[in-house]
């Protein structure tokens, strides 16, 4: 049977060059040496170089491995919140940010859209006594798009609150000026095509500063993943557990597939794909637009409405060989979600939205 | 280059089958699939049920994939303790845990012991109103046993108190009676021979009970890995998070097929090869046991004290394609540690035994 090709918004199709990776991973034994040994850390090392040059991160700050996006919740609010937070919430996972740390006892605001768009007037909505605001980049159950500027219009608005930002579906293909914010993060298995279980957790000194005024003031900050403690290991390309050193690899590996290949082009490649698709909704007669506004449309995750159950849409482009997602939460029926992440070539999107037009739903 | 073969006592080599499910794995597209659907949801099922048929796991206890035994000693206390733990502690890795319980403001009792041996009378040190008692099935840093009659004397004495095992380097070439403890753990790049990146946490009712307690009293259990939330989860086969589907997979097809070969042939040759380590040990001139007490010895981790730098032992094994450990942690230089886990065949061990009674060091 051919392979699947799948568009589905993450976990996604692997990148294109991920399974000769693992093979040589193999031959390299990688999944068998320590995790602390010059071997494994070489790796550490290599995705964390690349990283930041891939994705311009500014020197100081600091690139973890962890094992999920949702820990790095969980870390962020363990290490740099103590009473009040603010959630940018437009979609199941940036709500979901919030409702975290309301389960870990945090006094959470909500600044809240309707789904498809983003909150208006946030700069008024938000607490001016918040420690940290939250917001994401990419919204992969609606497809919106948070943009940049807005971002650095919280910065300078807010410049003694912390700015967390989600960038799970986003980066590297969206850019972000690091500078501008405190913490970022994402998951593997979305737009580098990795096998999922690695969360990297990207901070600057203000976050280590902030966990350290908990430490003082004899809040726990928690054991191993403590951000004091992943400062001093990281330092020496160290992990602090048994982290899955075999994807640590792969991402270095693809990361450097990356750099080769050009971020510029990446970018590139991502803004005609995303026209493409968003062409094509525009187009068809059976499908329309969830996020009414252009400029907050996703170039990742792409979101359209079907007159027909979504099932039919996914049933009908399955057949060919292509697996997409469905709508999110209570949007699963009426809706479909596709993914364009770097691994998906122009041709190959083409090719989608070529089949796509043919199809009458 | 020939491949090394890995004696580390973790990670360790890959499960001999390892390889070919992987390659598996690649062709059915495990690592695209999303982690909440139908498909993933049969790997998880799969391979929780053939833990509990390999390990004999009661019917009512409770099986969750989680990212490390590390961050399983976090949720064993973020749920199930809210003042005191015990800690029986005779290594690095049973102090750690203790450790961590310090950091998140537990009040931590030590129950300690000389390095290569276990706590004497423990039952009388334990304090009375411990919430868990914590103990390390094989302490991996120095090579101990704790034998599981006295793990079920703990049952008798403290039948209030939860029970936490830490199964790492352990389980499943371990025999251990589920039903007289509450809970127990461990990571799957030991004895499972898998790639790092996923622990598998084991809880009865009584742990997501006082987890519930905590929760009724206002305490935070936190959010995506509280237990009531893992067990909702866990009931329909599901993740909490985007878990590491292809290793879930992986132990699933290498717990199918520690079940074709049979726990009790497994068990056998577990202790064959460590009667062949252990003899070596006592015969060589060079080697002296770090374990006073056979009894103590543990069958899956042979630690010996060297009379030259361990490096030595580790170089010339090197040379012979065979990679074992140093000592742990202060103990680096003066001992070597060899792992003998369900991977290592009869044949392999009793070439390395051979290998080893050839060196003069």
């Amino acid at each position: 049977m051919p392979k699947k090709i799948f568009f589905t918004p993450g976990p996604s199709a692997l990148y294109f060059t991920l399974e000769s990776h693992l093979k040589q991973a193999l031959k390299e034994q990688v999944a068998e040496i320590n995790h602390r040994s010059v071997q494994a850390g070489s790796y550490f090392k290599e995705a964390s170089d690349n990283l930041r040059s891939l994705m311009n991160i500014p020197k100081d700050y600091h690139i973890f491995f962890l094992s999920s996006a949702n820990e790095i919740w969980e870390r962020l609010i363990q290490n740099c919140i103590i009473n009040h937070s603010s959630h940018l919430s437009y979609g199941a996972f940036s709500q979901r940010f919030r409702e975290f740390a309301i389960k870990w006892g945090i006094d959470a605001q909500e600044v809240s859209a309707e789904p498809g768009s983003i909150p208006k007037d946030f700069v008024d909505q938000i607490h001016l006594d918040t420690e940290l605001i939250g917001l994401t980049l990419n919204e992969t159950s609606t497809g919106v798009t948070f943009p940049q500027e807005k971002i650095y219009e919280i910065r300078d608005n807010f410049p003694n609150a912390l700015i967390a930002v989600d960038g799970v579906s986003a980066f590297p293909a969206i850019d972000l000026d690091f500078s501008k914010v405190d913490s970022a993060y994402f998951s593997v298995q979305k737009c580098f095509g990795l096998p999922a279980g690695l969360g990297v957790w990207i901070v600057n000194n203000r976050c280590v500063a902030k966990a350290e005024v908990k430490l003082e003031k004899g809040l726990s900050i928690g054991a191993y993943q403590a951000l004091p403690n992943l400062v001093k290991n990281a330092a020496n390309s160290q992990p602090t557990y048994t982290t899955n050193v075999l994807n640590v690899y792969l991402l270095a590996k693809v990361t450097a597939d990356m750099l080769e290949k050009g971020i510029d082009v990446i970018r590139r490649e991502t803004n005609y794909k995303a026209a493409l698709l968003q062409h094509m909704v525009t187009k068809h007669t059976g499908l329309d637009h969830f996020v009414q506004s252009p400029e907050l449309r996703s170039k990742t995750v792409v979101v359209a409405n079907t007159k027909v159950d979504s099932s039919q849409w996914v049933e009908a482009l399955s057949q060919k060989g292509f697996i997409i997602g469905k709508g999110y939460g209570s949007f699963r029926k009426d809706q479909i979600r596709i993914a364009s992440f770097p691994t998906h070539s122009k041709e190959l999107i083409e090719l989608l939205v070529d089949t796509i037009q043919a199809i009458n739903l």
